[in-house]
């Protein structure tokens, strides 16, 4: 016999214990009901993936990916161990997935809309509130070109948040092609990718911040700093502040700050128009959604619009459900496919832990409502516990019987009450020879003595 | 940019597209309501575990192990590589981090009901219908010593199949007391272990095969078989060949057999008749459960009652729901803590594949009931088709509005009849300006105009 292993869990990783598992589940099926009201389907894929589908055949990848390799048995069961280049590699997101089953089943429907619920794995430092294992919730429509498909996100968006119980957030949301008009009219397009960065750093660094940082000169040939002129940065500045009264305000001081100069930058500006009004005749409320030009979303992969959602009680936080239209995401595989994809992802773990913050989230101790107890150890006392538990149940109603190893009637209430489990009908010989049943409201403490009909009548109303 | 990366999955993977996964997520809804009737709540623990965990600090374990580990970043990220030896490691069934959960929280309720719905990871040679990530829906009662928690395991599956539309199925139980009772008789005690491998082949070798296996004898000093004598044998044949005409004949003969040879083996025999009383008085058809004195289960763990779950028309697939009582798992983190657990797993997978086998599953193109069809680009009709489809959304209708690239009425009407979405609403300048609606029923093929009330009321009730 080897000694005692502990019973601990690897660094980075977390268990949800049962209440936590509960309301989670409980959010889960909140979100599934939204995405499917829309239409939406959803689909499995493993959680590993082979590591080149992940990397996207690249060396120079930015996530830091959890390999994996078959230990024991490699010889005696016939299992080839791979080469490291075609390792089974954990998936760090449910895009990457998505886009491989595109890509290799033509014959999906068009527009393909799918959900998927999993998890992902990522191998980076664990920090508090950070984990190297994590949920993801992901509804995404491919193959819709129309901007119509981007209104449907932001509207699924809003839709869920209310579903979920939220009302003190907004949607914001930008489009890629206003960012690259800004590139273009600043004369930066061929660095997008840095200058993007920066300015999705708005947020954190403000807006001087965010100016200091582009106009910084590099310090060695490798640095890829812009080191904009003034009169670079002054548009950036401009861009920046444009601020209307309400969102039709600031897209007309974008149009004009365009003008004639930047074509795509006009094609941005189109886009907002039509998703402003369109959400406008949706009535989803100003209060719960704005054009914020700094959106810019991290990952290089959006060409259109690009959302992220901010709860107003705890900004801190960041986005809690976030996307944008992502089209070409098959040619990796398909080389000039550039099929269209837009969608969001609801930040599972941090939304959870906003809500819980926020007084939201139930976190119950049971789901039991009834706890049948026993007293004596006659086999007849014993079946017409199990017998009326079952009957109960039948009703829709949690009911839980003793299993617990003190037979005492005390004990049997102790546990009915530390689980917070409302009603316990007690059954003895007198009941079963009376065919009643006594009721006890675990609130009140009161207890009653009932017909078996009068007993499901009561706890199927209360 | 790298060349294309071919859109594959690894060998022993495979992906569940949209009918297939919304069938099994309908699945797991049913078990999951069967489950938490019964007071079981979710637990959620990690796709990963320490390696140690995993094996018990063992190096010489039974399964075929992925570890894991992460590359690129290890220097700039801060991430430390681990030693082998506490690799991560992919769980391969949800049990052992039931016991790691239980051993590191004392404070847990006891019993304590919890149920797990998650995917594990073996890597075994990958064969038909064999994987290496497969779905488990386990449930366990933890720390309750008494067989009431064995018989509640027993019914819970009896209404699992019930609940998922099954009918032509036998839950057959044994208990390792009665096997550890043979094994006395028979005088093998101390090689049991090998004794039940054997023993549990009986459905496929057949009563002479077993007899012929366990007398085989030793080729070499390191092969472990029993040769058993003629006179061991016909002990073991008298066992297998016990059959009363119904189960309490059979464990009356069983008692016969042991009489007062075997402490163990009696107990045994009284477990089996509490059992067997106790879904009588359950009203659990004679039918759909049987004691099967061949069940031993493979794995040695198991120290009291063992279930398996059989399919009548589809004999061949095996067991499809199995478990038993396993006191003393914890004994790996907390040695001498021997606390009682039981409980059992639904083999997802190979229920899901019967069940589409016995079509008891919906597989549906689509979930969207109906399609709000447009004619023209007016923006008015387009606010008016969200519009409605939103307020028949808020009904509990999913809704699908045109997403497609064709814009045309002809290539809608074909997305929907190619989808079998059931019915289309129509809505062109003419309908906004009488605020009136088309309804097509797409499988009698009748159009109505209705009002909005009308339309409501109509699709609330077909």
């Amino acid at each position: 016999m080897s000694s005692s292993v502990k019973p601990e869990l690897l660094g980075g990783f977390r268990d949800l214990m049962p209440a936590e598992a509960y309301a989670q589940q409980q959010m889960f099926e909140k979100i599934r009901r939204v995405y499917e009201s829309f239409g939406f389907m959803p689909l499995d894929t493993p959680g590993m993936e082979r590591l080149d589908v992940l990397t996207g055949g690249s060396k120079d990848f930015e996530k830091s990916i959890f390999t994996a390799r078959i230990i024991r048995g490699a010889e005696d069961r016939g299992v080839k161990d791979t080469d490291w280049e075609e390792a089974f590699a954990m998936r760090f997101d449910l895009t990457v997935p998505l886009a491989r089953v595109v890509a290799a089943n033509p014959e999906l429907p068009r527009p393909f809309k799918r959900y998927q619920l999993g998890k992902v794995w990522r191998g980076e430092k664990p920090q508090s509130g950070r984990y190297r294992e994590f949920w993801q919730f992901d509804f995404d429509i491919i193959g819709a070109d129309s901007v119509d498909a981007d209104i449907e996100v932001i509207q699924i968006m809003y839709e869920t948040m209310k579903a979920l119980g939220l009302s003190r957030f907004v949607v914001r949301y930008n489009t890629r092609k206003v960012l690259n008009g800004l590139a273009e009219l600043v004369g930066c397009s061929n660095q997008a990718t840095e200058f993007f960065r920066i300015l999705d750093k708005a947020d954190k660094l403000g807006v001087d911040g965010v100016i200091k940082a582009l106009q910084r000169k590099s310090d060695n040939q490798y640095d890829t700093s812009l080191a904009l002129s003034d009169e670079q940065a002054a548009s950036v500045r401009s861009f920046l502040m444009l601020s209307g009264t309400d969102d039709v305000g600031t897209v007309d001081q974008l149009e004009q700050l365009f003008s004639d100069r930047t074509a795509i930058g006009r094609q941005g500006v189109s886009e907002l128009r039509s998703i402003d009004a369109a959400l406008d005749a949706l009535g989803i409320p100003a209060e719960n959604r704005r054009i914020d030009l700094s959106v810019a979303r991290g990952l290089d992969y959006y060409t259109g619009p690009v959302f992220e959602t901010v709860l107003l009680d705890l900004p801190q936080i960041g986005s809690v459900f976030s996307g944008g239209r992502f089209d070409g995401l098959t040619d990796r595989f398909i080389p000039g496919s550039n099929i269209a994809g837009v969608g969001a992802s609801v930040g599972v773990d941090r939304l959870f832990v906003a809500m819980q913050q926020l007084g939201l989230l139930q976190l119950p101790d049971s789901i039991t409502k009834v706890f049948v107890a026993t007293q004596g150890a006659d086999p007849a006392v014993k079946s017409a516990a199990t017998q009326i538990a079952q009957s109960l149940r039948r009703q829709g109603i949690n009911v839980e019987c003793n299993l617990g190893n003190d037979p005492t009637l005390r004990a049997q209430m102790a546990y009915a009450a530390k689980r917070s489990i409302p009603y316990v009908v007690i059954i003895g010989a007198d009941e079963v020879a009376k065919k009643s049943y006594v009721l006890k409201d675990m609130a009140t403490r009161q207890q009653e003595v009932l017909t078996r009909d009068e007993l499901s009548a009561k706890l199927a109303t209360s």
